[in-house]
């Protein structure tokens, strides 16, 4: 099931009340002295319709349009009576919604009355159906839509016939006009804001979607009560509506609460509502509101992905999905034009491939046209606080490299991230030659696949991908953090340690949690090293914990590739194969081979050119798993993919490794080099109060010692002794190469 | 281990040994009146110079050559007396010799006497150590080596270093030459032709290696005798030698007896030597010999690669060998020169994005440079025949649509293909959006990874990748054909059935084996159709077996990509899972799910963007198994992929089915659609002596009627009678569509 603006419908829980007022009230919305007064104005138009011919990229996605309506031309208007969910009257209500929006356009732009009569033949259609429906026949919960099944549809659907209304405005008489508003664009307003009033008021991306639907129908209709309920909420006082919803669903420096891949959804209907709110009340300077939030957003959405524009696959997330999404152009597009043309998002135009059908989409493609070869986008080593006020945790981003050989760094220390929140603190996931090798399972859905759950999230996104171990983080005593419970889950985070990417030789971030599992404390430093004698830049990871009492702790490193070497003796388990454990996603990784490590753990896989090996600080204590899920998968939904596990019964206990890249394997020459790694041993020296010690060491006499401060803070001196040793360093962390 | 103009090695056991002459032997050979007279001459050097410049392909290769040769110049020579066999005394002396051949090849073009003085720096050394050697210290078998650990190696040697001597002869004393020819071409001539006697007179790639090693030193000398020998055996008499190998390894179209992986590596000799003879003895007219044998064995060789220029991966092969290896490139550049300059080999040097450091490097570069956009490789529908005088079986291929969408499907009925063959009479490969959909597992081995055996062939080579099970072909009584034995298979070979691929809607091919299971007669026929009803091609596969007893027939998909759906109720092995059987291949597939069939089987996977159904037809009596490869695999050696198995116990039986790409899967857009198939029911007519008549419905009243002779032949009319209907038919085959 497909929403015509959208990409894909979310289901989502959601929370988070609205408080507090920022956001004045005293401005006012006259009726529009023009149409179209929407996306596009009179000025919008003539520069359209004069630079056509002249922007390639523009001209070839308007001529698909084109060509995509001139069949719809020749069909006869179909609007069915509500029946089904997913089948074919929500599709074709959908298709009808995106349809009407696109031949407005064409309209506007073309000036050919056969577009004008698309839209206004489907509008009567629409005036007598709507007022005739009840509640939607296949709605299942307590908040049903009308015209669909859910009344996040129906907003959908309202912005984009309100964009089509919009144009073929002048065409129509003043009987017609008033025929269609109080058939469909009122009721549909009334039913959006006040029937589902509770969801419309709510902070969550469903509310933005609401808020936008009926914000545009009230200033395509020049009602001023209706636009000023989408601004500041039902109670017109700032406490909901669009404005809150800017300043409480990002953090103070763009991050979208959810995570990538639904921020990628959400941005949409808040770019959208901002253009039009600009091209009617330009004094309310919504671009520039909260710190322009809005850029500040895409540029943070745009920064969470592999260098082959995917999204990092935080929390419920499908792979596939990218900075290519028809979602994430608009977005682009906009911020191009609203903040100052920045040419780095002209090749991020060009990874997208397309522009968007408006007149910042023309803009956009009439400045590639002039500068064909865009700097690269600048990604960097950044890091992203959680929250509406920051204080949430956050997320960290370390790189290295630039374009495919770019190497990357995620952890993840936000807060849950709301319905679609995995049990994951501190988890990190690792990219390498364009690639994923350290991975985040994802969600496990088939979305819009029919036969897997009808598209639906599956069973198996609770059973396993939610949970801690599905994460390259630590579960204590097989049960997931936060016991997998929501709602204790919701209102905890991380917390944010430290985050120093100045020395490109030597950047690292830091976090720690104390919330997700009763008594014992995590903390997770992470360091991206660069070394002459290393070919790529190499990862060090130590993870800390500290508890009273003893535990099992189990340390996965879900890797992607081929297994090729283990310096651990393990005893593979060749004719029979059993679970891991029974809960918290135990019960779905299938147990390959098992050992105990005897001195630092050396395990190298292959992926693409590349061969990788961990090297771990192991003593005969930690036992070591090797792993593959697919156990308990009656339906055969997850994917094959291994692990290897260090496990590791203690109170206080600190894993430590570094994960690096060696040699070259190419295929095609049958060529292949340094398939051992450089690092042969990593130890813990000393965890203290004060810090904890790391020693690295390898070939050609490479000997590094890492050494991280537990309270964090530029200018302190650290001292912690260890072997008759002394090791003191100032500030947050130290790496000692002898 | 790496050779240098070579690529890899090939571990190859073999013989057929020399019969009849066809090569008349009254040729002779003249000291050759010039140098450089081997691969360059006076003529083409002064092309190269006079083009340099204007061949942008070339002139890079050549920058690349001259950027790498410069760090060479820097060192000191390094000729160590050999130790190991894949170590560094071993990689010295390979890029020794490919750094001498460069360097003579930089001083024709350049005229800068540094290159020639680096190559006699070298032959000098090579002069004092050559003649101490003896056995090498590594040499394993009973074929030992001097300055490698194998005489393959030391014949790639002397291919590159008579090339680099014949470049800077001019700038030698007479006593030079006297030393370097006394000390190490002629010993070594001897050692390849004398010593390993037999071995340069059999019929195998490794013998052409030698025969050209051979063949260019006694060129490069002047030495009529050693050329001979090359060119016609040992003896002299034509039994042996070069031009015989011409005529025993390929059929007569052009087919290489172990199949596309070996070709590939087998044709740089045949080319080189080749280009020598025609540059020294045109009148032996080496290129228009045995029909044009080298052209054909090139197209021939291009055709088995899928549209990405993957080969196809029949017997030991390596996935990720491509058209794009460097042991292709020579061959495609000479082939335009000597064949009449076909622009369709432009667009294969593109995909290539290289050409060879030859006059026919430089020649394609300027070509390409004339003509940008050359004409696509001419992808077709064709089969190739095996065995030296076409009657050892072949190969069919089917093709429909262009570029990446092109469904190719491969099947094979030729001979063993010598030591690297497997044990897979009519097996089916299944090629789709540039993917691999049905596929050949290939070798178990990872080329040249030292930790993985050395990257030698692994143990699980044997034990699963080249038993029956592992391909798409059927298995009776779980155990392989041939009983997976050498000496029983090796002069065995399936029968051509027929090939019409005249009609582009209905394309078929079928071959019979009665030679692989003793007691069992198979036949199988693969049509590919098209229908304006289906939006991609569709595979219709039927498989015969015919015995007086009964048996176990095990007929499996290896499928790539992610299990949708299947309409058979399936028990998965959900906490404990056990391998399949106990031998040839079973042991190593773990069954994860199985079940029995209640009719037509319909089993729906997703991989790229399509869907794929397979619909068999089936009874109650078909046992269903979902595998995956992995068990009994204490190495990890073996990839983790899936299988869908059907089982019927019976004495005749005919398994068919449809393969059909339905839908669209965008996880860009998030979007779906078509993910149920349109064929919905398979069913087997009839089976007869006259033939085999199987019917497949679906959708939209799909109904379609396959019928298949047993008896191939034009114009020959078929009836078959079954359910009181007749079935007639004229030709060896009819789909009709009601």
């Amino acid at each position: 099931m497909r929403m015509s603006l959208v990409g894909a419908l979310v289901f989502g829980v959601f929370l988070c009340a609205a408080e507090g007022a920022l956001a004045g009230t005293d401005t006012t919305v006259t009726p529009p002295s023009h149409h179209p007064c929407l996306m596009l104005t009179p000025e919008g138009v003539a520069t359209l319709r004069s630079n056509l011919g002249r922007a390639p990229l523009f001209d070839s996605v308007l001529e698909e349009a084109k060509a995509n309506l001139e069949k719809a031309l020749k069909e006869a208007p179909d609007v069915p009576v509500p029946k089904d969910a997913s089948g074919p009257t929500q599709q074709r209500h959908s298709r009808n919604a995106g349809e009407m929006r696109v031949a407005g356009f064409l309209y506007q732009v073309t000036g050919d009355s056969r577009y004008a009569t698309f839209v206004k033949e489907r509008l009567e259609l629409y005036a007598s159906l709507y007022p005739s429906l009840g509640v939607h026949p296949a709605s299942k919960d307590n908040s049903p839509g009308r015209l669909f099944w859910q009344p996040l549809n129906e907003a959908n659907w309202l912005v984009d016939v309100s964009l089509a209304y919009d144009c073929i405005y002048d065409t129509l008489l003043p009987k017609e006009r008033e025929r269609y508003e109080s058939n469909i664009f009122i009721p549909m307003v009334q039913f959006i804001s006040e029937v589902h009033g509770k969801e419309f008021n709510i902070m969550h991306n469903h509310a933005t979607w609401f808020v936008a639907a009926v914000g545009m129908a009230g200033y395509v209709m020049g009602d001023a009560n209706i636009v000023k309920k989408a601004l500041y909420g039902s109670k017109m006082d700032g406490k909901a509506g669009f404005f809150r919803q800017m300043e409480q669903l990002f953090s103070p420096d763009g991050y979208y609460c959810e995570g990538p891949y639904y921020a990628r959804y959400a941005l949409m209907p808040f770019f959208v509502f901002a253009d039009v709110i600009e091209n009617n009340q330009p004094e309310l300077k919504v671009f520039e509101r909260h710190g322009q939030i809005l850029k500040k957003s895409l540029y943070a959405l745009l920064q969470q992905t592999d260098p082959g524009g995917k999204f990092f696959p935080l929390n419920d997330a499908m792979k596939e999905m990218s900075m290519r999404n028809n979602s994430v152009i608009f977005p682009v597009n906009q911020t191009f034009v609203r903040y100052g043309n920045d040419p780095t998002l002209l090749s991020v135009a060009q990874t997208q491939g397309k522009v968007s059908l408006d007149p910042s989409g023309q803009a956009v493609a009439m400045a590639l046209e002039a500068s064909p070869h865009p700097p690269p986008f600048p990604y960097a080593s950044v890091e992203y606080c959680d929250g509406p006020e920051g204080k949430s945790g956050g997320i960290g981003i370390l790189r290295s490299g630039s374009g495919n050989d770019q190497s990357v760094a995620v952890m993840k220390y936000s807060s849950l991230g709301m319905g679609h929140g995995h049990y994951d603190k501190l988890a990190l996931e690792y990219f390498d030659q364009g690639r994923e090798l350290l991975t985040d399972y994802g969600s496990a859905r088939f979305v819009n696949v029919e036969p897997k759950y009808g598209g639906r999230y599956l069973p198996e996104n609770n059973s396993f991908a939610k949970q801690t171990i599905a994460h390259n983080t630590v579960t204590v005593d097989e049960r997931s953090h936060y016991f997998a419970k929501y709602a204790t889950a919701l209102p905890l985070y991380s917390e944010r340690g430290f985050f120093d990417a100045q020395d490109s030789e030597f950047q690292i971030m830091s976090a720690t949690d104390t919330t997700a599992v009763p008594g014992v404390a995590m903390r997770r430093t992470v360091a991206m090293v660069c070394d002459k004698a290393l070919d790529h830049p190499v990862l060090l990871d130590v993870f800390s914990l500290t508890s009273e009492k003893e535990h099992r702790y189990d340390y996965p490193f879900h890797f992607m590739g081929q297994f090729i070497q283990c310096n651990v003796k393990l005893s593979p388990h060749l004719a029979e194969r059993h679970p891991l454990g029974t809960q918290d996603g135990y019960q779905h990784l299938w147990v390959e081979a098992e050992g105990q490590a005897e001195g630092s753990l050396s395990f190298t896989w292959l992926e693409g050119q590349r061969y990788y090996t961990i090297t771990a600080a192991a003593d005969p204590g930690t036992m070591v798993f090797l792993t593959r899920i697919g156990a308990n998968d009656p339906e055969f939904n997850l994917r094959p993919e291994p692990a290897l596990i260090l496990r590791k019964q203690a109170g206080n206990h600190v894993f430590a490794s570094a994960i690096e890249p060696h040699g070259l394997f190419d295929g095609d020459r049958e060529y292949t080099c340094g398939s051992d790694s450089m690092i042969r041993n990593v130890s813990v020296i000393a965890a203290s109060k004060e810090g904890t010690v790391v020693r690295i060491t390898g070939e050609g006499k490479l000997d590094w010692t890492l050494m991280i401060a537990n309270d964090p803070g530029v200018g302190i001196q650290h001292t912690v002794h260890a072997n008759h040793e002394s090791y003191t360093w100032t500030g947050n962390a130290k790496l000692l190469k002898k």
